[in-house]
């Protein structure tokens, strides 16, 4: 809602509603401006748990929070759904599909997307993890091959329908391929009369020696362990060179699968192209120490859309710890200016990434954790990572769902989130 | 899962896993014969609570339950999902899009489709409300329209974005127009800036002189008011004469709306011309009283796609109960004969509809009910109403996810599944 005097207060333009904007919006002080929040979707999405969408063990309004929910009763606030065509910097201009805004402060914290390394070919064949509508398209690929294998006849079709490939050993790959292990073997291998769905394949390709390159090796280790235990072929040190219909070629191994996924690359939105500044090769713009943009005090970018080593000489990780610290950061310092404390971007303070550690989950009760001085994996961990990825789900709803659907998978090993929407684009129309 | 000698069983297939087919499945003793249940769907939909979803109140996967999930343990019976294209009743096969079955016993359960009154034209302007991808349409329509409102200068186009109109007063029409007026209302006001959404025009057109007139008149005129105190503007005795973009003419009056949904007619699938018997006008084939196809003693039709007046001279209705009670009817029939107790087609029982009685919602805590010798409306016909979908909703973790945000959305006047998925169809591009 707009107060009768909220023309008078500086503006400032969020561009996007993911970890950064979000917090950002979150922590900055209600009363020292007018904040207009922008993104092309209605809902903040729960980027951590999305390849649970994808494994049908949540549904999406589960990990989904409409922005306008989150935000519904707060003074000065406005939140627009459209897409952002472009920014002009010099007019301090954002355009957008139904018009456009001025800012006095913008925010750029428009996120990343899957990155194919140059071949954005491959993209047809092994669709990538991002956004909801993603994960729902991968669930159904995944679903409807386990249904045309039950009928098919030909035993090579039927095994290509029964594999699963995903390309990327990050915690995205590692997450996904030890969850298809687990839906295949626990969930639905009771479903079927003519295949047994515990006997698909589900492989992951890495093209560095270990999954999980970013944690401790001992780790890596452990969560290669975990996900062959879960019935996950690991290939590492193999480098996708083709991937076309239905086939992969990986160091110079040919792998045939109807259900290729793709968690290996994320590179910053074109978007961060406008911003106008040296970006590094995913595209993400070398920011100040402070997140403002290079030559425009004015601008801040936080999340996935920047590059930086921090004070403390750390680059800064594309994850949602990363996107929040940063959004804080950046509320923090026009708080500052606004109240009058700071008035020289020289005296800005610069951002330093706090590390609290990271973790992934692997399947059912298996995890992997790195946080401060302790490591740790197995059971131990998944708790660990379960506790707190529900203490970080934003909104009540989604908590309590989450919870029980968990809870009640965990026990009986059923999936809810099985269902298949979208098959036809068609009337409902010639048969049942 | 099939046991060694389930192919000495006779074998049935049922088309359709509607309240009709998965009645007759659940009635029918596994060990009798081997069944195959066939169904372009993956799920079974929980129709009655379909416009919740619409209305943003549920989420999909809430109302539906995947059909293997359903019948995962049970013996000598399997799922095939696809759309049958064809039945051969001569030589006994039921053809669909990846093979064809043979059988012994066929029951045709699949059910109505919308129908625009030979009017196919007007399905464009006016989605109908039979599927979750139906549901999934009209609330991603109705939240964009709001959005578009959000940021539209033009005074007209405002109102026309924030106008919803919905043809048809039955129960579907009722419904759903209670359901908007409640969501613009007590919903949607608190989450916008520049429209007030409470202003929104909600208006249900009936060509009859009275809403839900298949009820008794008095709870028309309850259903009336309660609508009318919820902000819908009703409008009987207006027939349909013209539908466009944007705009429809019902008894020579026009009304300007981007959002007009049709709620108004059902006729029986395309398939059911194929059993090559007389129908009426909407499609229904006309069965015998024990349910079966003239002329084809092993092929039984149940549920929206028939036309009876039973053994005690009632049309059996288009509802869950008619479908439920003749799946189970068939399911009895066939069972007997197949243990020897009845031989001859003639000597099978007729089937009866039994009323429980029918209820339609109006929106948060209104209701009205028609239950045997009690007619009553308001609150209590709600929490009746409430409490028996409940019952009836299949699976436990629905009913439970249901509860809860039923609770939680009847305290908070908030929505949880306001979620848009399925906006754009390109790639995660240019933008946040």
């Amino acid at each position: 809602m707009e107060s009768a005097d909220a023309a008078k207060l500086p503006h400032i333009v969020v561009v996007g509603a993911g970890f950064g904007g979000l917090t950002f919006c979150q922590k900055f002080p209600a009363k020292l401006a007018r904040i207009t929040l922008i993104d092309r979707q209605n809902h903040h999405l729960f980027q951590p748990l999305l390849y649970q969408v994808a494994t049908a063990g949540l549904s999406a309004v589960d990990i989904a929070q409409p922005i306008r929910a989150i935000f519904g009763s707060r003074k000065n606030f406005s939140v627009i759904m459209a897409a952002v065509t472009g920014l002009d910097l010099a007019g301090r201009r954002v355009i957008h599909e139904r018009g456009e805004l001025t800012y006095d402060y913008l925010v750029v914290a428009a996120g990343g997307m899957t990155s194919y390394f140059g071949h954005p070919e491959w993209e047809e064949f092994a669709p990538g993890l991002k956004t909801l509508d993603d994960a729902l398209k991968i669930r159904r690929k995944i679903l409807l091959a386990f249904e045309r294998a039950e009928t098919e006849p030909d035993p090579a079709k039927r095994d290509a329908a029964m594999t699963i490939i995903v390309v990327g050993g990050g915690p995205t790959g590692v997450e996904l391929a030890g969850t298809f292990a687990e839906l295949t073997r626990t969930v639905l291998n009771h479903d079927f009369d003519h295949i047994d769905p515990s006997k698909s394949r589900v492989i992951l390709i890495e093209g560095s020696p270990r999954v999980l390159a970013t944690y401790p090796p001992e780790l890596s280790a452990s969560a290669q362990r975990q996900l062959e235990k879960l019935g996950v072929e690991v290939h590492t040190g193999l480098r996708v060179e083709a991937i076309t219909e239905g086939q992969i070629v990986a160091g110079g191994q040919t792998f045939r699968a109807d259900n290729i996924f793709w968690g290996a690359g994320v590179a910053a939105v074109p978007l961060a192209k406008q911003l106008g500044v040296e970006a590094d090769r995913a595209g993400r713009v070398k920011v100040l120490p402070d997140l403002s943009v290079p030559g425009h005090p004015e601008v801040f970018a936080v999340g996935d859309i920047i590059s930086l080593v921090d004070a403390n000489g750390v680059t800064v990780p594309g994850v949602a710890q990363g996107a929040m610290q940063a959004g804080a950061h950046a509320a923090k310092v026009i708080a500052r200016e606004l109240r009058g404390e700071r008035f020289s971007p020289a005296g800005r303070a610069a951002f330093a990434y706090y590390d609290k550690g990271s973790m992934a989950t692997i399947g059912r009760s298996s995890a992997v954790a790195d946080i401060g001085d302790f490591e740790f994996s197995g059971f131990p961990a998944w708790v660990a990572w379960l506790a707190i990825h529900l203490i970080f789900l934003v909104g009540f709803r989604s908590k309590v769902s989450v919870l029980i659907q968990w809870v009640y998978s965990y026990f009986t090993y059923r999936r809810g989130a099985r269902v298949i929407s979208g098959v036809s684009g068609g009337p409902p129309a010639h048969s049942a």
